[in-house]
């Protein structure tokens, strides 16, 4: 680490581009637009996985896998779906040496596959709901690309009901963007805005999409989880129908929803600072990171055997690290761990080891005043305790920036000063043209249509009509 | 469930195609040769994943993603390796909405595209090893396919490791090795065969190749995972290079090791009988089937009553499932259970409910043997040791079957019987020219050179000549 980051006041865009390589998040690929995520980066992604994979679980959904490649035909039979993925489509034309009689799209997403064999699988009442997730890669070719953020090549985790009324299908849609909410919550320590999306920012076939939008450091708001109600669209597409009680055919109605390694930027953005990264302990690679202090053998020999008798302490109940490398002195080693992230960092030295104590810094606190000495009595149940208080701190800390950067605007003039830096709350009822206007002439789109809303009516910030919602505008990623 | 399976022994393939489909493994997908993994079978494959992770994680190894396209100039560097893969490339020629510059391939396995970052990673003898495992999709145009064994595109983990010397990537390709046939042997309760690949049969750009050969209940062989020692051939096509302790330039050392969900295929065709699938314990989806039986609604509520408690007891120790669907015999529930593998049912009827127990019967013991009554204090620690019991008893069966059906043979007469109906061990001194004739002659393949050497010398089975190694020859899959 011979330079420091360049400071997000001066190019938060190019901090951004810098920590995610220096911190070995994530690497380019020779491949345009696709990225390589480093083990680092990847033990983050393990860890959303697992923190959502287990809320699927808990709420009745199962895990399955469907074909990387789609018959073209497929997305041609549902007329949005494919005007909105036909510019970013990838597309196999030979295989096996030979040109294929019909060309195959790497899948963009996977409502069309899943909608043919779903017709396949549903035959009554009884088999409904159908509550199936899907861990996989997807393919969306994008012109202008950032690591984590926009990829040609991304993971994700995609959802698929399907259901026997609209009103279940609905329930669904929002019962997993409320998995969203409390997952970004919860465990990332994001404080994200539920809301609808507008028609011209709906998914590409759905009737209508909720999204969860975030804040990042730069006052941009991030799309960090989609649910779609999709309606009878996919299932009139595919035949999708059930023979419901009364022994009549019936079509389904169907749900999506997904969230991508786009999160990991979401987490990057939010918590980061000009020192580095700042990983919420629930989802941090490593929480707590051990650096051992001497200056001579006798001082290294007493520390370490203080180190060993620590590990076998946090055993595996703390994701942590010992920082025994030679040659590199502590703070060239607090540096690192900080600009990795590490919410918390244990110092033992000499003198820590001779009055039974540790030292304890937090990445969220700099400077004095988040360093504590700790016993080395109960230190687990200490450990435990300090990084509840990190991720709860972060999240208090997440909040009041959010919070003091969304302005009530009620008129256009104030709107593009606000949009400029910061989400401007505003009273709307724009028409899609309005809502293109705006986009062209502040680079603000229309994030969301807020789930909470403050009831009453108010004045279009826009248009002057009468508006019965509010709804956030800002500039996005 | 109107009709039974196939028997085995009228048409061991038939039975395999049916049961796969009928217990809802997986589904043929519109496009040809890929599958579909439906959620049963792909709970079995994320148990397998986790079994494995565990272990590759235990051993230092870390997780991290490469992209699934790779230019097909990167396959061309290494020459054996694109002549082993071309046949089976599946190739993107247009992306946007525009014909590519390069045509991209989707990744058949990611020894190139490791390489090439790899070289940019490892500077000095520091940074190595290197120690990664990847989980991902991969894609091989099969001509011929069937579900789990041979599709166009499978699940895997492929791990890609970087040493400094020879000794250390040939001690971690034994090592991975060690780690599948300690998987299949503790974990899917596979007593599989490990061993040297012949040259004919390596993985194009290996230098060797190790695999573990498991048998199947049709006496064909299916290699389940392989380990490669890839000496510096991917090394000096990338110019994977260190500085070692002398500060000279070296090139690296590397190995790459896979297992996919063709392990699927090994456990349905390793345990499954005429009743169906046979899981092992410790991988299966379901570990415990709970039938409720009542005649009448005072019945019923007593049942359930006790079935509520029981699950209460089993709480999150063990992977169970209550059939309290109505409408549907006990007996009809059996079968069903029975067909889809589950190791361990539990009935509880209104006289056990009056005498404290409830009746465990077995999957691997169908009828009076493997039945047996337990009372309901300590249910959960007698689960436990009922499902290590048929844990330990399936692998014995496996074993017992496998070595019944290995045959030491001297002479090709022979040997062309024995490869008729199981395995055939023998001394092998011929060439790879005489290898291709025993192939077209018998359709026997080399599957492995022992790594459990008798020791001694003796005359190979073919050539006549002074033979130092013992082989394991059969028909595979």
């Amino acid at each position: 680490m011979a330079d420091k980051l360049t400071p997000q006041s001066k190019d938060f865009s190019a901090w951004y581009n810098e920590i995610v390589q220096r911190a070995e998040l994530a690497d380019y690929s020779p491949v345009r637009g696709s990225m390589v995520i480093r083990p680092y980066g990847y033990t983050l992604w393990e860890n959303i996985q697992s923190a959502l994979d287990r809320r699927f679980k808990a709420t009745g959904h199962v895990n399955a896998y469907f074909p990387l490649f789609i018959p073209m035909s497929f997305l041609q039979k549902e007329k949005e779906h494919i005007e909105g993925f036909s510019p970013e489509l990838a597309v196999v034309t030979h295989a096996g040496g030979e040109e294929l009689a019909e060309p195959l799209v790497v899948r963009p997403t996977s409502e069309t596959i899943i909608g043919h064999m779903y017709a396949q699988w549903i035959k009554s009442y009884r088999d409904l709901p159908v509550l199936i997730n899907c861990w996989n890669n997807v393919v969306r070719w994008e012109l202008r690309t950032r690591l984590f953020l926009r990829t040609a090549e991304f993971l994700w985790q995609e959802g698929h009901t399907a259901h026997a009324t609209a009103k279940e299908a609905e329930a669904e849609t929002q019962h997993m963007l409320d998995v969203y909410t409390d997952f970004a919550v919860s465990d990332a320590a994001i404080p994200v805005i539920p809301g609808r999306k507008s028609d011209q920012e709906k998914f590409a076939g759905a009737v209508r999409s909720y999204t969860i939008e975030a804040m990042m450091g730069d006052k941009k708001a991030l799309q960090s989880g989609t649910s779609h109600f999709l309606g009878q669209n996919f299932a009139k597409a595919f035949e999708m129908k059930y023979l419901d009680r009364n022994n009549e055919l019936q079509y389904c109605w169907t749900t999506s929803w997904g969230l991508s390694t786009r999160m990991i930027g979401g987490i990057i953005m939010t918590h980061g600072d000009d020192q580095g990264l700042k990983f919420p302990p629930r989802l941090a690679p490593t929480q707590l990171v051990i650096v051992p202090i001497f200056k001579n053998d006798d001082e290294q020999s007493k520390v370490m055997g203080v180190v060993e008798t620590i590990k076998a302490k946090l055993g595996g109940e703390v994701r942590f690290k010992v920082d025994d490398r030679e040659g590199l002195s502590p703070g060239f080693k607090f540096n690192e761990w900080e600009l990795r992230g590490v919410p918390l960092r244990m110092e033992v030295g000499p003198q820590d080891v001779e009055q039974d104590r540790v030292v304890l810094a937090r990445r969220d606190r700099p400077g004095k005043d988040g360093k504590a000495v700790a016993p080395q009595a109960g230190l687990l149940h200490h450990v435990h305790e300090m990084l509840d208080t990190i991720q709860a701190d972060m999240y208090r800390a997440a909040l009041a920036f959010r919070d003091a950067n969304i302005h009530d605007v009620t008129n256009y003039a104030d709107f593009k000063t606000v949009v400029e830096d910061g989400f401007a709350r505003v009273w709307w009822a724009g028409s899609d043209d309005d809502e293109i206007k705006v986009k062209e002439e502040t680079k603000a789109t229309l994030r969301c249509i807020l789930t909470d809303q403050p009831g009453g009516e108010g004045k279009c910030f826009y248009t002057g009509k009468p508006a019965k919602e509010m709804a956030i505008f800002a500039r996005a990623y």
